[in-house]
């Protein structure tokens, strides 16, 4: 086991708000910046929160983050709009939209927001989960830099691309979906990376498209595998899912898609040609009373969530677990025993604390 | 190979047509439901056409279809609606939502359709599709019988819930992504079951919840896996997506959910305690010019695919396939070759025909 440092919510969050506004942040944007970053080490996310303040500051070095953005709907309708990001962190660009959403749901049964000129924006399910207090289902989707092969193909045209959807129950805990389109992520790898281990079949393929279960493979020209792994276990609704979060984030917004999405390494030069602006995301909200009483759909969705809960186990499984489970039982026990920090990014934390004359 | 008899599309148009007919229902609605079920057989989806003509047929005889049925809107907003079905057949259920779902696009932008009491509707592309000619993406998605087991259980919770996402573009054939969110769908296990084969490993397991390569498996107790086949591969995944179909499509609704959804062989007696009407479906129309010019998203669209399809194929494969792709090769040789039937369905297309008094 790698060495392991604990710290509370309050000390990464007064660490990184610290971090945010010494960019430049307003002090609105450095607070729903680390609200929405350390989101991902309180739910268990490891990879997508302070492990990537580092690089998140490396973009804006590299003048590719805007720390004063202005954010602007640029198109819409009743139902719809589309916001150019202008080149600002995700982490901010994704509930100032997501808002927007929100707000349309609340005057016309639903809202649709495509994002354009935008960076990575941490956890989907952190956005899509803002629906739930007011009685949405929320949904939250992203492109992301190349790294997915297509079934059949040996060259990375997509990223992991993921999608979350967040639906409100009544006495039971939310039920919130949040998976990258991938057979598995790539904060997958890195765990490996770090314990020198070797991937399970059918998540990585290497240059020339063979079978590979090394975990820095992505470092030598492979490819991580859309979920299905393979066209026989159905790799090809994988890629059809990835391309659909790419289409919706990016070419429905002028955004830059496919193999075009702008890198999240900083050392990583921007693709030629790029076909628009930034990466892109696309979020929607229902509110459930457009479709059936409030109250009636949570009593439903409670009974869906007892009665999968209850399914048969196979043998040497306990119970059947609901999406959104493992990710709140890990901010449960994050917020009370503390988030841990391995080595490697708690020494990374502290070069930034450097940098900026913070400690943290 | 099983002995194939061959149709054209008008052959078996008139056939299903007046079969529609002699079930009682209406010119408009035989004309809907034949032009639905063909599809299938036309596009190459050959387990959801023909073949399940005499099913339907059962269905009506034990009272679960309704051949004259009284479809209204029960519920909506500017962006949203629910329909009920009155318990008639999926295939003239699904298009009336549908429709609905692109005049609301048409006027706020978007417009989502969440539908009870209602049957099997087919293929869902065939729905999705129905967006294309209004330069709107489409999406259509139906619960169904249970199937399949969550993540570490075995029991049957969810059915293959397919989803359906058709994109439009300029000079390039349009998107259209259909796929159920099981590693393979039950009509892969039909084909294998007449050819008395295995499956491959990761598509089923047994009763015990055990690995099994048994295409006759489900007769068994066994169940179907959610995309990805087991956790290390991301089942969880596609038991999230199969989830998420089922409560758009059923508890948003109103309709029956997960293992209490109605079975599609009229020999399987009802679930008890149903707590919805009949199947459910989810209907969704985005108009492009909501976000963006739908010319400008066409070209995008047109550029998207052709970068696609020119990623570098892997060894021993010719070029990437687009979502589609299969689908609209199958279509344009059996509209001019013919429907190849295999034996077996073209018997029982006999036996209906003399059921009605019909020639095929």
């Amino acid at each position: 086991m790698a060495a392991v440092a604990l710290y509370s919510y309050d000390q990464l969050y007064q660490f990184t708000y610290k971090v945010f506004k010494s960019m430049g942040c307003s002090n609105e944007h450095a607070n729903t910046a680390s609200v929405g970053l350390i989101a991902a080490d309180l739910r268990g996310i490891d990879s997508h929160g302070v492990a990537r303040l580092s690089g998140y500051i490396r973009l804006w070095e590299a003048n590719r983050i805007n720390a004063t953005p202005d954010i602007q709907i640029v198109h819409q309708t009743p139902s719809t709009a589309v916001v150019d990001g202008d080149a600002g962190l995700g982490l901010v660009i994704a509930p100032f939209a997501m808002q927007v959403a929100i707000e349309k749901a609340k005057n016309v049964g639903t809202g649709w927001v495509s994002v354009r000129n935008t960076n990575h924006f941490g956890i989907a399910g952190h956005h899509a989960m803002m629906a739930l207090e007011h009685d949405m289902i929320g949904m939250a989707m992203t492109n992301a830099s190349a790294l997915v092969a297509p079934t059949f193909s040996i060259e990375r045209m997509l990223g992991t691309n993921p999608i979350a959807v967040a639906i409100p129950a009544k006495e039971q805990p939310a039920f919130v979906a949040d998976f990258a389109t991938t057979t598995a992520a790539n904060g997958k790898l890195e765990i490996l990376q770090r314990k020198n281990a070797d991937t399970p079949s059918g998540w990585v393929q290497d240059k020339e498209g063979q079978p590979s279960s090394d975990a820095n493979i992505l470092k030598k020209q492979g490819a991580l595998l859309p979920l299905g792994s393979d066209r026989e276990h159905g790799s090809h609704k994988g890629y059809a899912l990835g391309s659909i979060v790419d289409i919706f984030s990016a070419v429905l917004s002028g955004a830059s898609y496919g193999p075009w999405a702008p890198p999240f390494p900083a050392y990583v030069p921007m693709p030629e040609n790029m076909p628009g602006k930034g990466l892109g995301h696309f979020f929607g909200a229902m509110r459930i009373d457009a479709f059936r009483p409030a109250e009636e759909f949570k009593e439903h969705m409670d009974n869906w969530i007892q009665r999968f809960r209850s399914a048969k186990p196979a043998e040497g499984f306990d119970k059947v677990l609901i999406p959104g489970d493992p990710e709140r039982e890990a901010e449960h026990k994050r917020k009370s025993e503390g988030i841990p920090v391995v080595e490697s990014v708690a020494e990374d934390l502290e070069l930034v604390a450097k940098k900026f004359g913070l400690i943290i």
